[in-house]
């Protein structure tokens, strides 16, 4: 089963397009979870035992790994084994180089730590997607348009923008490139979905970054989003209930 | 002592601008080493201890530590330790991303690992830089102009380039930010050197890759290179005779 069809069948299960997010930030843990990759772990096990069921896909943000060296890479992994084999996997890494240096990212994101896609930077061009395309069942996703303010330095770049470019080379990935589209920017969905009508999408930006959920639904692209909230749930108080109610939102 | 200084320093010790990279790949290590992390641990200190009074510094290529899990990232670990500190370090991650995601990047480079300076993506804008800016000694190197066959998609996209418009913004870096440039396109060394005259130029693809030591070293940048040179030093059947060639060539 390809990345695409997991993710299909994970929809008709759930019903949603929720993506949660584990950017489980070890400065943020609830105060009785130890401030360590240990704690990251076990917050990490509670948050995924508390959303099995209602998550459509899970994130995992390579950086609040990293930042925690070798024993952080290791809670990564072990989540990552967690979740198990039903429910897809985003390595949200945005990595972004070429050559044998790509083909060890691959090597990491998809054997080491076996996930079922990757988030990638496009600058360098197509070479990036290479070594990853290479692996039939995966996934890529290329950022492509963000919510952040310097978003106009070089994603709007040139006529057309830089951000459509990067959707036309989606486009010819043989249906194994999606895009990411910050929900605040929801309006261009509907372009860059005409641009790349099969690509799924991925947007983060929901929830603590702002973006309104009826606007990424009601848009052209609605069934191919997949739509990420990370510290909304996972911070909030009662992290199944607040997913529960983006799931709601987020009807497949 | 910040990074210029530090590189500064250098130069003057060693005499040249070689930076040697240790992409360590551990299905080349020779056959004496296991083809493990432990024998890339054990690769690089040969390496190291082989170069160290010749390599202007040293350059760790994330991906092959990273495809070898968390002993893999000990290895990265273990590796900067025996760099020590008087010997520039450059983490070449090209790491891309914005807010507490890139702040959480900026921890693991420069305070778990303690990397002296970072290669960075600049697809989302010079938020990218924003929480790696703040840490006042160390240094960030843009990915501008590259030597991939497919850096026409999007390095030269617009007028003006892409690839220019990102040496404009490395400019206005206050001092903090370089470019990686393509050695096998030289000529534009001079254009960027013009559009970011202060920028630290870090050049790869010299070697294996095949590019022309006498352009750098001829071009108006030269006072700002740093070149890298990885595979045709560290898999050499003799590295140190290599290296001392290279860095004969690149008089500083």
């Amino acid at each position: 089963m390809n990345f695409l069809e997991k993710v299909e069948k994970r929809k008709k299960e759930v019903e949603n397009v929720l993506v949660i997010g584990l950017d489980t930030n070890v400065e943020r843990l609830p105060r009785k979870f130890p401030k360590d990759a240990k704690g990251v772990y076990e917050y990490n096990k509670y948050l995924i035992e508390s959303t099995r069921d209602i998550a459509c896909a899970y994130k995992i943000n390579s950086a609040f790994y990293e930042m925690l060296g070798p024993e952080g890479m290791q809670t990564m992994y072990k989540t990552r084994e967690l979740i198990g084999d039903d429910i897809p996997t985003i390595y949200d890494a945005k990595r972004g180089d070429i050559s044998s240096t790509a083909e060890a990212y691959a090597k990491a994101a998809f054997e080491f730590y076996g996930f079922d896609s990757i988030t990638l930077s496009p600058y360098m061009g197509s070479d990036v997607a290479g070594p990853f395309l290479k692996y039939e069942d995966k996934y890529l996703f290329f950022v492509c348009l963000s919510t952040n303010p310097s978003a106009a330095d070089f994603e709007y770049h040139g006529n057309p923008s830089l951000y459509l470019q990067v959707a036309v080379f989606a486009a010819s990935c043989h249906e194994k490139c999606g895009l990411v589209i910050g929900a605040t920017v929801a309006d261009s969905l509907n372009e860059v979905h005409e641009v790349s009508p099969k690509s799924l999408i991925l947007v983060p930006g929901i929830g603590t970054q702002g973006g309104k959920v009826q606007d990424v639904m009601n848009s052209e692209a609605r069934e191919k989003v997949l739509v990420n909230v990370s510290r909304s749930i996972i911070f909030a108080s009662d992290p199944r209930t607040v997913a529960e109610k983006y799931a709601k939102e987020l009807k497949a």
